[in-house]
């Protein structure tokens, strides 16, 4: 990442700093919710100077999901490829999602599907790329383990794929209504468990 | 109902009516986001009128939460007595909460959660409540399914209860990203087969 930060120019440094602000003051205060105050202060360059960069706030604020999706993702598909059973690469996806500290406010695309139900379009056509991206890549496993035969064939891999992300998102969301719940942990228990008797082919 | 409310006096009914309509305002926009202009509109009363019955937007929006999960959790704990087995009144709670339209703007819990996780204290004390409300009917389910073994001893029912809830409220997360991605019937499907296979006592 040095590397690559060395070979921006000043502008395009800039540019990424403002990106890299911005995803956290919308992705804690929702697109409505966050000012292009907000943003300013948190940047800490002029309004004039942002939009120098943005022609709009919602160009920013499709910027930042982006950048705040790409940091969620990357770390939640970390080391699938240190072991090569599929049903093994999902079980370490799902500890990815539970013991990474998420996204500063929490994953961007709880907080995009909530904010933007009757919102900003442009926003919520970026969260159903980025949902669709992950089911995707769950599928990818899933098929594959079906070809090696390390996936039980009578599984549906879209279904398994959308069951696997509901749950991990419906925990985060209890997480946030009860800190106490345990949901992260009693996700991983119980999707573990799923996985190795209904998943894993025998 | 129609009895109940013959007995109400004017002046209760017409707070039951700001409740009733305020709860679809808060559920749709959130606390933050819904004024007491967007109630007053609503509901078809003066501003002063609405003080009258409620000293704050944050008195009104406590009543209006209470009132829409009251409407969610009747809905969703319908017909469990049709059945005595545990794990069956579990299959039928889950029908019940994919089947059956949500309160207007979605389920008040996802909705309060995402809404309230910087904001409003009250609210959040509130949504939390609802949630060990939820989830403690469903512990009550399986520790009687244990007792009378119709539920497999080696599971915690704390940690399927939570399961479960996380699994249906994340599968309205992504219906409300994506909403060809089946999310609601992939989490009956494969909660059902998940109870059948890890639960069920046999």
């Amino acid at each position: 990442m040095k590397g690559a930060n060395k070979q921006l120019t000043k502008g395009e440094r800039t540019r990424r700093n403002i990106v890299a602000k911005a995803a956290v003051i919308f992705n804690q205060r929702g697109f409505e919710g966050a000012s292009m105050q907000d943003v300013v202060e948190a940047v800490g360059l002029e309004k004039g100077s942002i939009y120098g960069h943005f022609v709009s706030k919602e160009a920013l604020a499709l910027e930042a999901f982006d950048f705040a999706w790409a940091d969620t993702e990357q770390k939640h598909m970390a080391n699938l490829d240190s072991v090569s059973n599929a049903v093994d690469k999902l079980a370490i996806h799902i500890s990815n999602y539970v013991k990474t500290p998420s996204f500063a406010g929490g994953c961007p695309l709880v907080n995009t599907a909530v904010d933007t139900d009757d919102g900003n379009l442009a926003l919520r056509d970026r969260a159903r790329r980025a949902y669709r991206g992950w089911e995707g890549a769950l599928v990818d496993i899933l098929v594959d383990g079906q070809i090696r035969d390390e996936v039980r064939h009578e599984i549906r891999p879209q279904s398994v794929a959308t069951f696997l992300i509901s749950t991990l998102e419906g925990a985060t969301v209890v997480s946030r209504i009860d800190k106490r719940s345990g949901a992260l942990a009693y996700a991983q228990e119980n999707l573990t468990r799923f996985l190795d008797i209904e998943v894993r082919a025998r």
